[in-house]
């Protein structure tokens, strides 16, 4: 197997904490973005949506979408992680978790950056009106993280899940590319950041 | 359990299609929206979110996020529908298409309507320029959908899943909010749709 990525990009690095955090190794293949090389034919062939992650399975399987690939991992390699939880209600409160962080956060948060970074000005039409009003809303979720995080160590439950993962990467992306102050800001997100940070997975 | 619902919305249906599919039937409670009954310290206590749908599984235990539900109710319910598919390969395929058709078809599509209909302008900041491309970007999606469908009949394998109930809503959702002709438009689409509703869990 080899995955095709760009390691710095937040959905590489949450496939790259995930499988740390699982334990696993895999070939990896940086992809040229910048260069165009996800727009060869090559990449066509093998990726449905043109984006990196992208995991090969073999010369015919491939999967896309970050998630996914997670899955994927979890679902082959025997493990008690239960990154995805584990009971019935465990697994649909790490999907209800990981879903709020995505929807509330994640999107706002990625289409701040699109909308009004300018890196992607020349490839797609940029609406800095909607850059403004998202970085609002990605603002205005951290008081339900913040309060979230009174009542239990982690987002989803009793120990690590992907959700975690997702909400941890948010945060980063957050503060590195759009200039938000929430570590020191929220005490909550605050601590359970930096117990993150102390687990090999985010290292 | 009870389901806290408003029937006629996409999330809601997502989830009334699923369990249909997967042969369950649950309470039902309509939640008045318009009124803003989704707001009052009573749904407040049971929602993180403020949206439908909203299960309540016993007084203090509540979900919400309408593919949080659907995963709860498949992993509580002995069935071999494989909504979710059934081997690793195949869960990590409805989980990329799934979200292909979320983060490519449904997001663009409910920020075109929110943007644009003028239905939310009471209660959220709405950027119209930001509406336009959203439709856009989710008439510009249709053409990937029609090329999956070329090589098989349901999105994500050989049977019925989660990722074709979230096209089929999303194909729904486009004719009649966005005003978008798809059907006819599209051959294997139309096919596809067409073949769905003569499943009872579309009906």
């Amino acid at each position: 197997m080899k995955l095709y990525e760009v390691a710095t990009t937040p959905s590489c690095r949450r496939v790259n904490i995930f499988l740390k955090a699982l334990g696993v190794e895999v070939e990896r293949v940086t992809v040229d973005i910048r260069g165009g090389e996800n727009l060869s034919e090559t990449y066509r062939q093998m990726s449905i949506n043109l984006k990196v992650p992208l995991l090969e399975i073999d010369a015919n399987t491939h999967l896309c979408e970050s998630l996914a690939i997670c899955r994927y991992f979890d679902e082959i390699t025997p493990n008690q992680r239960y990154l995805f939880g584990q009971t019935p209600l465990e697994k649909a409160q790490v999907e209800m978790w990981n879903r709020i962080v995505e929807w509330q956060g994640l999107i706002p948060a990625f289409q701040a950056f699109r909308n009004l970074s300018g890196v992607y000005r020349d490839r797609e039409t940029c609406v800095s009106a909607w850059g403004e009003e998202s970085k609002k809303r990605v603002t205005e979720f951290m008081p339900l993280l913040e309060q979230q995080l009174q009542s239990q160590h982690y987002l989803a439950g009793k120990h690590l899940t992907v959700a975690d993962i997702s909400a941890y990467v948010l945060i980063t992306f957050c503060e590195a590319r759009l200039q938000l102050v929430i570590i020191g800001n929220y005490p909550r997100i605050s601590d359970w950041y930096q117990m993150l940070q102390q687990h090999d997975a985010f290292l």
